[in-house]
C-alpha cells in the first residue's frame, strides 16, 4: 500500500521495522536510516533482508535528509530519531511534500524544555503544502492521547479529571540503566513537575507529589507527579479538563541515582571543556550507561500504562480506567527489544498505517487526539497492545 | 640554606609553596613548575614573586624534567604531582643525582593498586648513586608513620596495635565534592578493605569494618576500615606490631554518591571510545566536579587524625593516642588552601626541612618512620600543626 522511512535505529527504530516488516498490505517498501549504517544492516538482517532497505543519514542536515527522501520517494517518514531532530526532519519534510510522524515533541539540544511551540509553528507550512504531520505517536505521548479521546467520544459527555498513571514494574536486573535514551530521559525526570489545574499550570519541585498506586497485575507502586508533554495538547483539545497529572512510578534506588548524577554534575547540559574538546556531561554519561536496547534480554516484569477519568455523563458522575499491560520478556521475544521500546514503537507503526489507510489524512500538523481514535483502538488489540477498561471503578484519583 | 623544586601546582603545591616561602633561612630559592604555568604563575602572586620561581614541565616526560633540574639545579626535588607520577620524577632525580621527596606512592594509571613494590625498587639506585628518597611525607602517610615511630621510640618497648584514625570534621556545603584529587580520592575509597593482623593481610568488602569513633572537638563519627599505604612499611618497620588497621569517617552522603558512581560507570579506569577519542570515565568526571582547591573559602570544622596505639612498656599494657586537629578556616586564611590540603602540605614542607638540615640524609630509599622523627614532631609545632598526646585514655580499639 505504501512507502514509509523510519529515521532512527534504537530501540523504538527496531520495534517499528520489525511490526512495519510484518504487515507487507500496508508497507510495501520500508527504508530504515540513521546516523551510522551498520545498526540499520543489523536490524535489517534480524528482519529479512528483503523486507527493509538501509541507509546512512545525518538527521541534524537537512539537504541530506532532503536527498534521501528525493530518493527512496516515501509517502510517509516516521520520526524515531532523537526529539533534538524532529525540527530538521520536518523542514526535509515541508521540502518533499512528504507526511510526518514522530513519538517525541522536539526539544532545543541545550535547555531541557518540552514544549511544544516549535512543532505547533509549522501548522500553517504543512497546510499550505497540503500534508499531514502527526504528532507524538508512541505510548505516552500517544495512547495516552488516543484512549482520553475515545474517553471524551465514546464514554463521557464532560472529561473532567484526568491522570495518566504510567507503571514500570520490570526489572531489568542492573543497578541503574535506563529504558530509553539515558539523556533524553533524565532531562525529563529530573525537571520541575508541573499539572494542570483550573485553567492554569502547577508547578511542582522535583518529585514533590507522590502516593502510591495501584497497577493491575503488579500491585502498589509509588508515583510522581511529573510533567508529561501531552498534557500541553490535552489540556487545549479538552477544555473542559479541570485538572489533568501524569503520574510516573520510581524505585527509590533510581530516584538516589538520579539525585547523585544531578550533584556530580552528570546530568549537565551544558559543554565543559575537556583536554580541549567541548563534551556536554550527560552525553558522555550516555555512553558509559548501558545501552537501554541492551536491557531487554534479562528484562522480566510488565508496565502499565493507562488513563484514569472522571467526569460527567448523562449528569451523573462517572469514573473509568483505560490501560494496557505489557510484559517485557513478550516484547523481547516478538521485537529484540524490551517493554518500553516496544510500547512507543507498535503505536508509531499504528499511526503511520492510519494515515496510509486515509484514516488520518488532513493538511496541518496535528496531535494524535485530534484524529478518530477507532480504528487506531481497534488496531492496538491486533497488534500487539491490547486494552482494558473499567467502568465506576475506584481510580485512586 | 638550600634550592627546592617544587612538582605539582594544587592544593598541596598551593601550601608547600606558602610555607616555604616564608621560611627563607631553609629555602632560600624555590621553583614551583607544573603541567600548567599559569597554575604556578598565580600561587606566586599570591606570595609575593620576587620569592618564587615558575615553569612548565610535563612530570610524564623524564627528558623534560631532567632538563628543568639540570637548569635550576635543586638540592632538593618535592614532588606533589599526580602519584601516577612518582616514577618518572624519581628516574629523573637519579639521573640528575638531586635528592626526592613525595607525600603519596606510585599508582600505576590503569589499575587502582597501592603498593610501594615500584618505588622500594628502586633502593639500590638511589644507594648507589648517593642520593635520598623521602616517600609518604605528607599527613597519613607521613604524620601517622611518625606519630608512630614517635610513640615507639619514646612510650612503648613494644608496639602491638596500631590504629590510624582520620577524620575529616569539616562541611564544604556542595553537594558532593572531593577533598583531594577526586581520581586518586575515589580509587583509593572504592577499592577493598584491608589490614594487617596477626602476621598477615585480611581482606575485607569495601566499608564492610565500621564503627562509630570518637574525634576530640568533633564527637562520634561513623569510621570505615579502609586499605591505606602507610601500612604496608609500618608492618615492615615495626615487626611487633599484631594488628595494624587505618580508619577513615565517611557520611552517608558521601557514601551513597560513591556507590552511585561506581554504579553508573563513573569511577571505571578503563578508557571507552567517545566521538572517536578515548576518555577515561573517572578523569571526565574529575572534570566536571568541583575543583578540591576551590573548596577552602567557606570550609568549616576541622580535622582529626592520629595513631591510637596499645603495647607494652615496663612489662604492663599501656594506651597511647596522638593527634594533631587542623581547623579549615585556619587553613585556608593562611595559605588559600583547605584543611586537607594543609596537613599534606605542612608536612613535606617539615620532611624536605629535614632534609636540607642534614638531618634526614642517607642515601636509598626511605619511609618517613626509618628517620629520626623527634626534630619533625618539633616542626609540627612550630609550623601550624601542632600535636597532642595522651596516656592511658580508652582508646576505643
Amino acid at each position: 500500500m505504501g512507502k514509509v522511512l523510519i529515521i532512527g535505529a534504537g530501540g523504538v527504530g527496531t520495534v517499528v521495522a520489525h511490526k512495519m516488516a510484518s504487515l507487507p498490505d500496508v508497507f510495501s517498501e520500508i527504508m530504515l536510516a540513521s546516523r551510522t549504517k551498520s545498526k540499520c544492516d543489523a536490524i535489517a538482517e534480524r528482519i529479512g533482508k528483503d523486507r527493509i532497505q538501509t541507509a546512512q543519514v545525518d538527521a541534524d542536515n537537512v539537504p541530506e535528509l532532503v536527498e534521501l527522501i528525493n530518493s527512496f520517494q516515501p509517502d510517509i517518514v516516521v520520526n524515531v530519531a532523537l526529539p533534538y531532530q524532529d525540527l530538521t526532519i520536518m523542514d526535509a519534510c515541508l521540502e518533499t511534500k512528504t507526511a510526518y510522524l514522530d513519538t517525541a515533541n522536539y526539544e532545543p539540544i541545550d535547555e531541557a524544555k518540552f514544549e511544544y511551540k516549535w512543532q505547533w509553528a509549522y501548522q500553517e507550512r504543512f497546510k499550505e503544502a497540503g500534508i499531514t504531520a502527526i504528532l507524538g505517536c508512541g505510548f505516552d505521548p500517544g495512547v495516552t492521547s488516543i484512549f482520553t479521546a475515545h474517553a471524551a467520544k465514546h464514554h463521557f459527555d464532560e472529561i473532567q479529571y484526568l491522570d495518566i498513571v504510567d507503571c514500570n514494574g520490570g526489572d531489568h536486573g542492573k543497578a541503574f540503566a535506563t529504558n530509553f535514551n539515558p539523556e533524553i530521559n533524565i532531562r525529563e525526570v529530573t525537571q520541575k513537575g508541573k499539572y494542570w489545574e483550573n485553567g492554569q499550570w502547577v508547578e511542582t519541585e522535583p518529585h514533590e507529589i507522590h502516593r502510591p498506586l495501584n497497577y493491575p497485575n503488579i500491585g502498589a507502586r509509588e508515583s510522581y507527579v511529573i510533567y508529561h508533554e501531552e498534557l500541553e495538547s490535552l489540556t487545549k483539545n479538552f477544555p473542559s479538563l479541570k485538572r489533568a497529572r501524569f503520574w510516573m512510578t520510581f524505585g527509590q534506588e533510581y530516584l538516589t541515582h538520579l539525585r547523585v548524577i544531578q550533584n556530580i554534575g552528570m546530568a549537565g547540559i551544558e559543554p565543559i571543556m575537556y583536554e580541549g574538546k567541548e563534551i556536554i556531561p550527560i552525553q558522555f554519561l550516555k555512553a558509559v550507561l548501558p545501552d537501554p536496547g541492551d536491557l531487554g534480554e534479562n528484562y522480566t516484569g510488565e508496565t502499565s500504562i493507562g488513563c484514569r477519568i472522571r467526569g460527567l455523563k448523562d449528569g451523573k458522575e462517572k469514573t473509568y480506567y483505560v490501560y494496557n499491560n505489557c510484559k517485557h520478556q513478550d516484547a523481547y521475544n516478538e521485537t529484540g527489544a524490551q517493554g518500553v521500546s516496544y510500547t512507543t514503537g507498535v503505536p508509531a507503526t499504528i499511526g503511520a498505517m492510519m494515515y496510509l489507510q486515509g484514516l488520518w489524512k488532513k493538511p496541518g500538523v496535528f496531535n494524535v487526539e485530534e484524529f478518530n481514535p477507532d480504528p487506531f483502538m481497534e488496531q492496538l488489540n491486533k497488534l500487539g497492545l491490547p486494552w482494558i477498561e473499567q467502568h465506576d471503578v475506584d481510580i485512586e484519583l
